[in-house]
Parts: C-alpha cells; structure tokens; sequence
C-alpha cells in the first residue's frame, strides 16, 4: 500500500513529502545511520509544513525502522537505514547490457571456449611471453628478501627510474619523488580519486570512454558528466562550456588512442584545454595504458602541464602481464607523499615487490622494445584486415586509429547494439555495446572491436547471425 | 584577525554563528564542493536569525572564497573548498609519533641497516624460503595464460577451494561463492569498509588496536571508537554498553592472537559479543591473518556466527610472503557478488594470478606445515627469552602469547614509551610505541616488540640508552 492511497487531503500529501525528503537525504546518503534528524521546529520552517505535520511523518518513519527516537534527544537515522553500496544498483538498471560492469565481468569470467572480440586486452600468444618467463627464472633466484619481505612504500626504486626515463621519452619531466608505484593502472585511479573526490563531485569523462571510469565513479558517488569525443580529442568548446556550469572537480581522459575510440590528441586541442582547466582549478587525470601502442608519440597534457594540474598514471596490462599487477602515478610530490599514506593505510605497503621485480626485468631487457616494434607492425596489418571484414557487414570504423587493438564502429541501418551483444552472448561471444561506453547513453549503434581477439572463423558466423536477428532502432 | 574582533555585538555573533555553521559542514563533507547552500530563508528559520544575516554571512564566505553565488540560482560551494583527503591531517598532530603511520612508514621505507623491532613482520629467513623459490620456479614454466592474463574476479579457483579447506579446520563453513581473492589482507578490510562505511559512521576497534586499522578508518572517515581490550578479548560490559550509546555500524577485530597484545578471544565472550551484536545489528570484521602462529586452535567469532554477520578475512603476509600480495574475504554470497563488483571496478579484475599461482603452490606443499610447525616452536622459544630479558630491563609483558611474535610490555616506571621510540630511532633502531595502537591515547607507557625482530645485540644496547634518556610521565 503506497503512502497516496494511504494518507488521504492536503495534510497526508503534507505528511508523505515530509517523509519522501527524509528517505531521499538518506538514500543519497546526505544523512547516514545515527544521524541526528532536524529539529521538528526547523524542518517545519524549512518545508513550510506545520510542526505536528513532521510529527507525522517522523512517526511514520520510525515505524518502518528507517529512522528511531531518542529519549529527550530527537530522531536519529537507523544503524541499518542507509543501504551497503551496491554498485550495480547505484544507477537505474533498465537494461542489464549497458550496465558498465557487463563486458568486464562476461570477458573476465568467461571460460576459454567463449570468444572475446570485447575485451580490452591481448590473446596470451601476442604478449612476450619469453621475456616473462626469463623474468620469472631470474625472479626465482633473487635475494630471499625480494621474495618475502614487504617492499617500500613508494614501490621499488629501480622500476621507478625505469619509469622516469620513460616517462622523458613523453617529454613528461618528473624527479624520484614525484612517482610511486600501485598495485594497477585502476589502482592508481582509484587513488586518485579517493584522494581528491567526496560524494556528490562531478567528474568528467569522455563520450564515449572507458567504460570502467563510469564504474569506478560510481563506486565513489560522483556524478559523472560527458564531454563529446572528437578525432583530435576532446570536444573543446563543449569542454569549455561544461567547466562553466558543472564546475567539474576533475577531468579523466586517455590522450594517445583514446578508448574505445582511438582518437589522438591534437597539441591544439591539449592547450586550450589546460587553458581552460586553468581557469577553473581543474584537475586532470591523464591515464596512459595505450601509449606504448602509438606509432610515434603524440602530445601529452602531463608534458604540457609538467605534472602541475595533470597526474599521469599508466600500467603495463596490455603490453606486458595483466597477471603480474602493476601500475604507476606521476603527480606533483606534495600529491605523491599524501597518496603514499592512502595507499599504505588501504593496502599496506607499496605494490608487490615481486611483481615490481618481473615488470622491470621485462622492460630493461632490450627483447621488449623487439616485441612492442612487432606488435605495433602486427597491430596495423590485423586492424586493416579486420576493418575491412567488418565494412563487408555494414560495419564502419568512426576513425582508422593510428595504432592499438581497438575499433569503434557504426553499425549498419541504425542496428542496436545491444541486442547484438546479447544474441552473440547466446553463442558465448562477448561483444562491447557502444552504450556500455556512454555516459549519455547515445552510442546505441556503436560497437567496439578488439582486432587481436577475431582470428577465430566461429567469431564471423556467429556476429552474422547476430546482426541479422537484431533489430534495428529510429532515431539517435 | 579573527571573527570575533572583527564583528562586534549581537548581530556580529550571529553573523559569526552563521559562517561557523556553513565552514562546519564544508569542513565536515556534509557540504561538497558544487553543492547549493540552504536558501536563505531556509537557513534563517533553521537557525532562529534574521535573513539579513544570513546575507552578510554568505557575502563573508564568498569573499573567502569558500561559496560562490550564482546569479539567480543561489550559494554553492566553491570547486576547491574542500581539500583533498590528506589522512595525517585529519586528526590534529600534537605528537608526530603517536601518528598510526609512523611505525610503518619507519619500517617499509628503513634500509637493510636499521632494526625494526617495532615491524609487524617476521625477518627474510624465518619465511618458507625453498618452498616459495620451488613455486616461482613451477611458475616459470607455467600456461602462458596464467603468466599474461587477466585473472577471474574471485581469483584462482584453486586457492578459493584450498581456503574453504583451510576455513573448515576454523570451524568456519564456506562455500565456494562465499569465497573472493584480493590483493591483500588490507585491501580486503577496506574493500568492505567501502562497502558498508560512508563519511561519518561510527567503526568499533580494539583498543589497542593495529595501527593501520586507525589508518584505514580515518581513509573512511569514520568515527573511531575503542574497546578496552582484556585478556580474553573485548571487554563485553564496555562492549555492550557503546553498542547501545553510540550506535557503530561495524567492529574490527583479530580474534586469535590480537595485536598488539596476544589476547585470545574466550568461548564465553565470543557467545555474549555475537548476542550483543545481533541486537544492534552490528556487522564484525574478522582479521585472521596472525591464526596459523596458534599452537592450537581458539574460537573464531566467523565460526559461531557462520558468516551471517561476520566477515572472515585474511592474507599470507606473515607467514608466507609479504611481496607476494594476496589476501581473502569470506562473507555472506550476497555480500561477495558486490564486493565482486567494486574490486572490478577499483583495481579491474581479481588479484593478480600470478600471486595466487604462487601462494596455492606453496600452502599445497606439505613443506609449509612443516614450517609452521618448526616457525611455532621457535617462536615459543623466542618470545620465552625475549621475555625474560625484557623484564631484566624492568619491561613486562601485559600476558604471555599463546603463539605468534609480539610482546606488548609496559615500560618500568611510567616510562614514556614516544620518547624512547624517539631516542631509538636516533640510532636507527624503529620501536612501536604504545600509543600509535591507541584510540583512547592511554598506552603512553607501553610497548609492541616483535621478538623475532631482536636478535641483534646493537638492538638491546640501543634500547637500554634510550631508557635511560627518557623521561618518565606521571599519572596515566
């Protein structure tokens, strides 16, 4: 029975806004359990409602145990009243497929036999896999401290100048301080993210982006706003306009092959974007887990900024080891000594130094640039090959990226694609709607494509079938 | 100049009230950055004072800077009012070496030289050295899939099935859905923390307590409370009586070989805890990860409750390898499958397999109860010797252990046990001093030793001067 037809007149509507206030401040987590209520003098002022109209509601509320009474003292919201932070229930779940979290756990999860031209990684075989394995060898001779102690704070010393020099090759200038290591690349956002944001701060993201930045601000109650995604970056004008009226506290962005775009970042669009987050203390986080993959290297807002307002993170999951977890930031050494004790209190201790010892063995041994110069070549012949089975379907790439293992694609006569996702789903495939991607929710008829995961003919017939069952949509 | 010399009389004070009022509540979270202020009219009705007020008072903070109007719109608060999560300035520093991060910082980041008697782990070669070279070795030659991929989002099934054995000679039936992976014991307690905790809640802990429990809190913003600990656990009557006065939604405890003290939790007060718990519907965090150094097994809270309320966690960092990163959760399957989802979210994907592949490799070997019982013993010797020249320096422990490594003594005399840390830190000589695993700030003049931590003689000079250097402190 709903509070309409249970309260009857002007009062009872009276009653049921006063009770609809409360349950929304606790819902959305603005009063958490044991707070104190507002007096009853005060929120009958505040809502222009009689006192005995709280009265009311405050008794109604109490009887459904959201909120309890305290002898002499007020209301108080109940131990149990504010719900765990289910992630997948934060938003409205009107379609399961376009949840962000539905590519993720299907590609994560998934058996072997399920075929995966949605996941964001590489097949085992184009990873160095000689290169781990020596790694791993020389790892099992280490010092015995290596393998049983407990690294310092910052991650290991010798990664991290390997990270530097790398990071001068970006043209990013950053000392020893201004660097620490992570247990992975989302790792590092996280931190971030803990670091500088509190429920309720809007956060910026591209449209479309990496579908698990929507994840991880949710898990941190941002509100999520996007910004159209361009060829050449970001949409600047938009950008402008949004920094105006939402006043985000931070913009996240991959600048070199943007996901799942693969949009290159113009060194036009880069300054007047640090110009305009200049102008409103904005904070950008720069994640670079593509870089590797480009060709030739594209203009970074880190090297721009020098590492003022922008902090770099990065990770080695899609050329190195997803297994071996290790990710980094870069920021200004004020930020990294602070994020330092975040990540000793919530993980205790820096990354793995095991993990730190295998991912530079790799790096230093010249095999790696070897391996990253012949996947690069492979990378360029597989997605135009890919590209063009996929134009014979009615399937167009937004833009033939400059390097890396993605696609995005418009699907032929207005298909959808989430219905395509899920009949390819029926016969263990696991696709990346474009929706997954939007915060707008405006790339139903986009999809996005791993070229390095469609060498399988099974792949073909079974995205064939899909695209003829699924039907199509009007309008955007 | 402050506000009270700068607003005189009444009207001044109440336009002071106001402002203190709005500051609180920005400092506080309750108002973040972008968040519109209450109205105007609003305000003055809540806080019994004229509009005009208000005005003057929302004018002042504009002019600070820390709330912005908006034309037509109202106050906000200013983007960068609020400031970012810097943990060590929470709480306000009186004493630099009473801050819960100044044991580990001074202990992950010592070099070889200095003596950690104050670390929370054993040295490199009480660890199962052969056992863990022979799985990094089995590793070298495993699936190149293990070595490149992203693992499942539980983590290994193996290890998952190798724990729930593990948990059954606990008393503490599992399944394998109640079950996840993650990248450390820590990172385990704080991925429920997120889940259950928001700003402001109230979180039970011993007191003392481990220090980065402290740490890990404060990451949360919660409100820290402490139970006396006694012998056989928290002291129930206290236990119960917070429980009814200040409400918390969580408890964080080790039942089995409690740090810093040793206690172990007694049948009869793990019955009456779990009774008071379940009237306040209060959820309790089990960290198990000192049990395996028990000579025989004590009651698990997890046990009696059979994971209804209370979530088991733990990791292999003391026993096995601390740069091997893994620990566990074992809770509720409900509660799982969205833990699932926000360790996908913030660090993507399970713990790294390639630290699950080497902890499952060496828990299977028959070698590592072979060395938990040989560790045992010498631990039971140890702690003996430590012991007695400890009370030859007028330092006596608060109990004898039943297992594992710490000591926690009071220091003769009313010692102060900041200043002797102090001095032996002087000469490179890290001491955990009893405050640091204080809430209350009672234990001035206790002390943790890890006695496995002190075999040097230098150790022993060092502390006998700093001793002598300290000055005692009257009263508690």
């Amino acid at each position: 029975m709903g509070a309409d037809t249970r309260m009857k007149g002007r009062n009872g509507t009276r009653t049921a806004d006063v009770m609809s206030a409360v349950r929304a401040k606790v819902a959305g987590r603005a009063l958490g359990a044991g707070d104190r209520l507002p007096s009853i003098r005060s929120l009958a002022a505040t809502m222009d409602v009689s006192p005995s109209t709280v009265v009311e509601a405050y008794d109604r509320l109490a009887a459904e145990g959201l909120i309890r009474a305290r002898r002499g003292s007020g209301f108080y919201v109940s131990p149990m009243a504010a719900p765990p932070l289910a992630l997948a229930e934060v938003e409205p779940r009107r379609d399961r497929e376009v949840d962000p979290f539905w590519v993720s756990r299907q590609s994560l999860d998934a058996d072997a036999a399920v075929l995966k031209p949605g996941c964001g990684w590489l097949p085992a075989d184009w990873m160095p896999e000689a290169g781990l394995r020596r790694a791993v060898r020389a790892l099992a001779r280490a010092d015995e401290r290596l393998l049983t102690d407990y690294g310092s704070t910052r991650g290991a010393l010798a990664l991290r100048r390997l990270l530097i020099t790398r990071l001068a090759e970006d043209a990013v200038e950053a000392s020893v301080d201004q660097l620490m290591l992570t247990g992975s690349g989302t790792q590092a956002t996280d931190l971030v993210c803990r670091f500088l944001l509190r429920p309720g701060d809007t956060v910026l993201v591209d449209d479309p982006c990496y579908f698990n930045f929507r994840a991880l601000l949710r898990a941190h109650q941002a509100r999520i706003v996007g910004v159209p995604t361009t060829p050449s970056g970001p949409d600047v004008a938009h950008f402008e306009q949004i920094l105006g009226s939402e006043r985000p506290r931070l913009y996240i962005t991959n600048s070199a092959l943007h996901n799942p775009t693969g949009a290159t970042l113009s060194l036009a669009t880069a300054h007047r974007l640090l110009t305009a987050a200049a102008g409103h203390d904005l904070t950008i986080i720069e994640d670079d887990i593509f870089g590797d993959f480009e060709p030739e290297r594209s203009p970074r807002l880190a090297a721009l900024d020098g590492l003022t307002r922008v902090i770099r993170i990065g990770s080695f999951s899609k050329t190195l080891s997803a297994s071996v977890r290790c990710g980094y930031i870069a920021a200004r050494a004020d930020w990294i000594e602070h994020l330092v004790d975040l990540q000793v209190a919530t993980s205790f201790g820096g990354p793995s130094p095991v993990a730190a010892e295998i991912i530079a063995k790799v790096l230093i041994g010249g095999s790696y640039r070897k391996h990253m110069d012949e996947l690069r070549q492979r990378l360029t012949r597989t997605r135009r090959d890919v590209a063009r089975k996929l134009q014979a379907l009615g399937i167009e790439p937004w833009l033939m990226p400059r390097g890396g293992f993605f696609l995005w694609c418009r699907l032929a006569d207005g298909l959808d694609a989430t219905a395509v996702a899920r009949a390819a789903l029926e016969e263990d495939v696991v696709l990346a709607p474009g929706n997954v991607f939007s915060v707008s929710q405006s790339a139903s008829h986009f999809m996005r494509f791993n070229v390095a995961q469609m060498s399988e003919p099974r792949m073909w017939d079974v995205l064939r079938r899909a695209l003829k069952s699924a039907p199509g949509i009007t309008g955007s």
